[in-house]
């Protein structure tokens, strides 16, 4: 099969279209047939050589595909081959073919094409994961200290345009909470509108606590959804609701900042980090089981669609990149194999 | 009656057992004759004029007491003059009388006399709220982000022979988990021991990230009790296992430090802070009814007590302060009432 492979770390021109050798479906993993793949940060990362695919996984980029069963590994039940489905993946998304353990795969929602499909599992594995996943559910699968985003309560979402945000803007205005969200631009803000959001802030012109604060007469976010890390270390706290709950899924500007615990305290706020990535099997087969069990019948409805922003031929990879680090994009950029 | 007041900011010199006005329970409230209160380090930082009451509470220091039904406000079912009780406090513990919302009143658990029962209420309410409420009560009483310690998981509790620490210690093992302490003296770390501590860590002589990952095969600590914050905000993360969370409830070594967030991110941990204080009475009543639900019967069976360091006379409030600020006590400092 052909794969994007990194020929070494760099510029978006080092991801190269090659011949790799076939993928065999090892027991309880499934070999998809990819259609289409999508563009993640981490992919960028992983380009640049900042983040190394875990032990044992594809060294080829991509975090999710969607595509058909093509063969089911051993001791494989409740799937057939040539079903269309979707894919959470450790990597290896960006190629023709790809394995992946059975409890990662989903079907592809109804009313959804096999395409767009591509563009479901990580937003909605990673936004349920922080913001919804049950007491219970935590408790059975180790999922930790997520941050139950409820009813009438008021979650900011920082770039509210990205794959990410355009998935939390629709699942919590699904369960009855108030969006406020952060984007770069009037129009990336007006589409964040159209999806539901109800507080638009341009984080160029506008400082987000500030306009938080006149939203919410004082009160602040109860749950922020962040991937900025660091550099809004201390101005999330700040705009943080008593009882508030800081997730951070990226740390796009900075690693290490200064965390006021006074301020935390008083607010008796908590700060979580996750990736969805380095979680063992169990606890991302446990995700993908609620995805579907909650999120999937939303997506039947029509209450939350994939925001796809463009399709891009996956031997054109290094395209898709330049996109995404233009952030020009709104919803996520996809990756179409060839003859899907 | 009287009460011992803060004539101004100072040392424990400014503590004054003065004529007060005696207080009139309202409606919901209960009266409690003192019969003895507590010594908490927010109790020092009040004396000292950095942690004011907040508004409507008591002016006098004391975040609890025992003591017997005095007179039951309007409205106040459940109770009867004379019952021998003790309560979470707002303040005014330092005192004859104190007027408390019924929903922060528990009986004296059996087996304990009145005078030790003014050992529990904070450290028991301080330790389930944040260790162990479970999310079914945290979702209906608003009280988020609990740590829920949990059997076979480990427990790394800062200050182990504090007032805080010797309870945590004794509620961690009687759930099943494995605990840890950091302490100031070998004598200190025999107590811990004598209450069930696994992992004894003298924090003069040793670093306790490198203590803990050697008796741990390198895992860390799956929950931290910490009442450092800043001073040890590095370290604790760095103790932390994957799927850790770092609960702080005091602020003795600064309120602003750096957090590594890569660090956070990898572990998928969390850093909750909170303070009982503040909580809106709902909450505290939430917590109370958790504790006298869940603790009460484990110290009617023996299998957790009141670690009473020494008892004072209230009138010597200054001295029990100076035993205090020395950290030589182990467990809780008791202010006893005349003719109590």
């Amino acid at each position: 099969m052909k794969a994007i492979t990194i020929t070494e770390p760099g510029g978006p021109e080092v991801l190269t279209w090659t011949d790799v050798p076939d993928p065999v479906p090892g027991s309880g993993e499934i070999l998809i047939d990819v259609a289409a793949s999508a563009v993640n940060r981490a992919d960028v990362l992983q380009r640049q050589g900042f983040y190394d695919p875990p032990p044992g996984t594809s060294p080829y980029p991509g975090l999710e595909c969607s595509g058909h069963v093509a063969a089911l590994g051993e001791g494989v039940r409740g799937w057939e081959v040539g079903q269309p489905v979707c894919a959470l993946l450790s990597g290896g998304g960006y190629a023709e073919k790809v394995n992946v353990p059975a409890g990662q795969v989903l079907p592809v929602p109804e009313g959804v094409s096999v395409t767009d499909a591509a563009a479901l599992p990580e937003v909605t594995a990673t936004v349920w994961s922080n913001l919804f996943m049950d007491g219970g559910n935590a408790t059975r699968s180790n999922v930790f200290m997520v941050a139950h985003l409820r009813p009438g309560e008021t979650l900011l979402v920082h770039g509210g345009s990205s794959g990410i945000g355009t998935m939390a803007i629709q699942l919590a205005k699904a369960v009855g909470a108030r969006v406020a969200v952060t984007a770069g631009s009037p129009q990336k803000l007006a589409e964040c509108a159209a999806l539901g959001a109800d507080i638009l802030i341009d984080y160029r012109e506008q400082d987000f606590v500030e306009e938080l604060a006149k939203a919410t007469d004082g009160a602040g976010a109860d749950v922020i959804l962040d991937i900025v890390g660091a550099k809004y270390l201390d101005r999330n706290v700040k705009a943080l609701a008593v009882n508030g709950r800081l997730a951070i899924i990226g740390l796009q500007g900075g690693a290490k900042g200064e965390l006021n615990l006074g301020a935390l305290l008083t607010k008796r706020a908590a700060v979580t980090a996750t990736s969805l990535r380095g979680r063992p099997l169990a606890e991302k087969a446990a995700i993908i089981a609620a995805v579907r069990e909650h999120v999937w019948p939303l997506i039947a409805e029509g209450v939350v669609r994939p925001v796809v922003d463009r399709t891009v031929p996956m031997e054109d990879a290094a395209e898709a990149h330049r996109v995404l680090e233009s952030s020009t994009h709104i919803g996520k950029v996809l990756l179409v194999a060839p003859g899907a």
